[in-house]
């Protein structure tokens, strides 16, 4: 397998790396049409804004190849790509890859046949690009790691959640590349334990060297100074700065900034979701509670009581130090800042 | 069994509810000798500072009586104490109740025989006080609560960690016993997830309504003006009001300063620890990374990728609005308040 997202277009099937089994057993779920893939991204074989975003833009190829034959394929498809684009609520990446897929569909005399190679070229396009985002990404953040700096991260925002390299491991892999000793800690990130399992696999692959904690542990870890710099990922980012990321990072930003350490957010620009003025107007999701409630075969929680499970939380702009994008570290303000590079970069 | 710490006399055992099978299984872990109470301790059969307490009076009647036809039971005594006293670093009160215990020696000519009616009496005294303790502390705590609020609760300070009733989750079950209604928000607490099984199988047999949330949910929650009040126990508080508690619970003391909530600690006057200066000198327990490194029979943790698991934090003083005790709510400058009530109680 070249990634963990690979699409095998002679068999027209996408195969990903199965995230829920890592990291006893690597597996690959196999998607052969688009039901497959919104069944991915809805029990978290794959997850990560970037990542599923490209996720989505494969199940886009699927549902056209398989509503080829159908007399009314483009009220299917249409219907396909809604349900693609909604799968998980929060990540705004997975609206923009299935609206970017939907926008090369020619006018009406085209059938499926002429779609088809262009939507795989396109798909293609958004993973490639993806890396290329996340490498130019580390480039761009790595000036904020010092050598010998130990940075916090939270959840996973790795090559697992993006097409390859990751946008905040972007950043660690890119300092690392240019000589410097980073030391990473990775917040584990219940429920479902993305930093436990999923960040510390990537980077003990890479050598890069990881100790995971539990997300009650920060506030220790800060206070005794283990902790130079925190970087998360991002699911979405509103147009003001607030910036909606794994459950636990809007505790993260305020522990850090009750111990003086710099918090940033990596991320691509289409993580950026310009028609959402506040932090707000993001919706949460939250996911079934037998997440929070059990663990491999063993219950966790008492039959019967009910728990939340927010999936996402909203970190306030006032609490991010910077942004780091494909373009340049945003700053405060970032009403300013975001509007300025979206309107530089979408011209 | 009369409690979930029962003494049998006639077989001069120690019978513990299995604290780590819970919620699944209640099962008796059956202590015939001190070393099996040590045991207890370590692996956490029982926790909770006050239980640990009345469990290492109980540990010190054992190794009395095995003792008892040892020629150099004295001197084998002191050291089965001193092991007692130390199986568990944090929580002062097992050292406490040892000392306690050990303060009731006779002069040189007793022999254990004379010894044994002595200390048992006095491990009841220490365990029967505990419940009457906590009922205080129920009592001076409940006008903290009004009618309607959730109650936020870090790890468990319950009938679990006490010999009944407990301390924080004692100044929640008087409040509704006096008839208002309370709502319970009972943090998992990672790795050993005394919140989500302790806390809420306790809360459940009650029907006191609890719902169990991630640790990292805690900031979301706050925001969402879903927790008007944080209650928890302690383990030591030091003689500034700095007070060292579950890992994660200086964590919830910054959130609820950031949200403007209510902190208060609830812990009898034996978590004091005067010779203290302040919280930097509590020591921190460091336990086994398997705690967090898996649940039940499988790894959430990479092979070979180090963990930290730091068992307690410790809130400074500044941060907390009051601490719960059975002689009343002692509030900021601690260093007075403690050193007064101290005194008074002490006389």
């Amino acid at each position: 397998m070249e990634s963990h997202i690979f699409f095998d277009t002679a068999k027209m099937e996408l195969r990903l790396l199965d995230q829920r089994l890592l990291p006893d057993r690597e597996e690959v779920f196999v998607c052969r049409n688009y039901k497959d893939v919104i069944e991915a991204l809805r029990t978290m074989v794959v997850r990560g804004a970037p990542a599923i975003g490209v996720t989505g833009a494969w199940g886009c190829v699927l549902a056209l190849n398989e509503l080829s034959g159908d007399e009314n394929w483009r009220q299917s498809l249409h219907k396909a790509l809604a349900a693609i684009a909604t799968a998980r609520p929060t990540a705004v990446n997975l609206r923009w890859a299935v609206n970017r897929m939907h926008s090369l569909i020619p006018g009406n005399s085209a059938v499926p046949a002429d779609i088809i190679p262009i939507w795989l070229e396109e798909a293609k396009a958004i993973q490639d690009e993806d890396i290329r985002i996340c490498r130019q990404i580390g480039y761009v953040g790595s000036v904020l790691i010092q050598d010998g700096d130990t940075v916090l991260t939270h959840c996973n925002a790795g090559s697992l959640a993006t097409a390859g390299y990751g946008t905040a491991l972007g950043v660690i892999r890119a300092a690392v590349a240019e000589g410097k000793n980073v030391k990473v800690i990775a917040d584990e990130t219940r429920p479902f334990f993305q930093g436990a399992r999923l960040t510390a696999f990537e980077l003990k692959k890479d050598d890069i060297p990881v100790t995971v904690a539990c997300d009650n542990a920060c506030a220790l870890l800060m206070q005794r100074n283990m902790v130079q710099l925190v970087i998360t990922g991002a699911d979405r980012v509103a147009a003001n700065g607030d910036t909606a990321n794994k459950i636990g990072t809007f505790a993260v930003a305020i522990l850090a900034r009750y111990f003086h350490i710099p918090f940033y957010i990596a991320c691509p620009l289409s993580t950026i979701d310009p028609t959402l003025a506040h932090g707000g107007l993001i919706p949460i999701e939250q996911r079934p509670s037998r997440e929070v409630e059990e663990y491999g075969e063993r219950r966790i929680c008492p039959q019967d009581v009910p728990v939340y499970n927010f999936a996402f939380d909203v970190t306030p702009a006032h609490l991010i130090d910077g942004i780091i994008t494909e373009a340049g570290i945003l700053r405060p303000p970032y009403a300013e800042s975001i509007a300025g590079v979206l309107a530089r970069t979408q011209l």
